[in-house]
């Protein structure tokens, strides 16, 4: 009989671990609204048993973009500070490289005339500074940069500056059997070293924009895989339902997004048979966050295009757009 | 208290599934022997808590080759009998086929003379049969395929040919915590149709030789994702360590193959720190399976190349070799 208080506190974590998923509201970051119901209806719909909207748990795949989506793109994707900010190493090692353009505008630190730089500029400072090295070393300083780099405005690491709301639906479906897989036009290396960190999204579920890598042998004869300047998957328009075949092999049932370059991924998910949750991420709060797109006819930007045309499509087939300034009642978890 | 009867069956469920790890032998169709010694010390090592080998969770990953692997890979590729047996629905919607080779030889059924094509008209086959359709329609016409294909010697569907101490291998490791992942050279949507079915590895799990895709519409407005005659990654050789950097992003622990192709899978998971299992399967059963490479000193073959080098390479870096002759007790689940 003394083995009876042991079963009961086991099975009274049993209980506590189901109540966390169903009893309290998943969602605390969430105003109620459309978007914080389309999200719940939905998880009621494909994870009851008996429910004609049920999904196998192994069918169960949502998949979400990054920057913009899962935390803050502007003033600059993240992966380009780091790029721009591994300037002077790539030099210090290639002195040759001072007063070459790009590198000389780079290293000059001017702001107006790096954000002016063309994109084939921009690309050759990628291909400096993402190729050529091992994997991992590779690993190791998007780690260190990770750790200490900071965001202009908030003066925080970009790991603090992930959506709170986001981060609880990414929670929400994961308690609920969904295999949640970020999908990004940025480089599939370089978010996967703090995926499993900031999102609890382990290396195998993120899928990116990816080049190729070389086996070869280290000076003592061990394996190492070298970075290749050579482009496999352009994660970005068409490549993001292409990347999610190449990767993962089924179509998701849920999908988030904030940009044109998640529209294709959007409509593939949506196209699919069943209950379907296409969700795209306007940024309208210039308070709190930051606006661009149509909601406030701000110019085009590098980052995060949401145009007019995505917009009409968005209500035209049915996905639902959520409001930073309308939809969330927090957005980081710094905040009050 | 009339809730004690239930919380006792949970728990005397709980518990049947603790035993069913740890309790009974994990590894019945294996013959006692350094190789399944070496598989039960290596999943000790790493999963008993405070061992100095000790291995996290999320880093558990081990591959698996697969054809002469996990299943039967003589006298041919299972897939390049689908793409023979295909070659008459092929030409039946493109006639003019019919005349030119290397369709006509295969069209003949004359077996000698399909067995000497040459490598670049067999990759003829491989692009009429392979691309051109969606994905959808490709795996619906591998589905149909597998489930009435059978194999020449033993009239069975290929699916009954997978081997059982190696589906016991799979077993143990993922109840002991290990992501199983197939790494073949084979065509990676080729064998994600049926890996679930067959060996309960998702298709997300399933790392191949991979063409691109195109993100299109068909003419009813929906998207769907057509078969490029594109190859993006070459899953042999050195393409194994580059596609499980691609496709996972972790280096295994452990990792199972049968020939070179193989090889460097097997090096780049022997590499990494701590505990490592790097296994290799010698075909050397002529009258239970079949007999090829240095053991037999058979002729070389298209399939499963097993080479004196590999073989010294093996004893040398302290991988496993896997005798099929007197490690497996039993080769297949439909054997007494």
């Amino acid at each position: 009989m003394n083995t009876l208080p042991k079963s009961w506190i086991l099975l009274a974590i049993f209980f506590a671990a189901i109540s966390k998923s169903y009893g309290q509201d998943a969602l605390p970051s969430w105003n109620d609204g459309p978007a914080k119901q389309a999200i719940v209806e939905f998880v009621k719909a494909t994870t009851t048993v008996g429910s004609p909207q049920f999904v196998a748990p192994e069918e169960r795949i949502a998949t979400f973009d990054q920057d913009g989506t899962l935390w803050v793109e502007h003033p600059m994707y993240s992966q380009v500070m780091f790029c721009l900010e591994r300037v002077p190493a790539v030099v210090a090692e290639k002195p040759e490289l001072k007063n070459i353009e790009p590198f000389k505008t780079v290293l000059s630190g001017d702001r107006e005339a790096i954000a002016k730089l063309p994109k084939d500029e921009l690309m050759k400072i990628l291909a400096a500074t993402l190729t050529g090295m091992s994997t991992e070393q590779f690993q190791a300083e998007v780690n260190a940069w990770i750790d200490t780099a900071e965001h202009p405005r908030w003066k925080k690491p970009y790991t603090a500056l992930t959506y709170l709301p986001m981060q609880e639906v990414l929670e929400y479906l994961r308690a609920n059997g969904f295999k949640t897989y970020i999908v990004t036009g940025g480089g599939q290396d370089f978010v996967r070293v703090y995926s499993e960190k900031v999102y609890g999204i382990p290396p195998e579920q993120v899928v990116g924009t990816a080049g190729g890598t070389k086996y070869q042998y280290d000076k003592n004869g061990n394996p190492i895989l070298i970075k290749e300047p050579k482009l496999l998957l352009n994660d970005n328009n068409a490549g993001k339902p292409e990347g999610i075949h190449l990767m993962i092999g089924r179509r998701p049932v849920a999908a988030f997004g904030n940009s044109t370059g998640d529209q294709q991924m959007l409509e593939y998910t949506n196209a699919g048979d069943g209950a379907r949750l296409s969700m795209i991420l306007l940024h309208d709060d210039p308070v709190r966050e930051y606006a661009y797109g149509p909601a406030e006819g701000l110019p085009k930007t590098r980052v995060g295009t949401f145009t007019q045309p995505l917009f009409d499509k968005a209500n035209k087939d049915g996905w639902t757009v959520i409001s930073i300034k309308n939809d969330w009642k927090r957005i980081f978890a710094f905040e009050e």
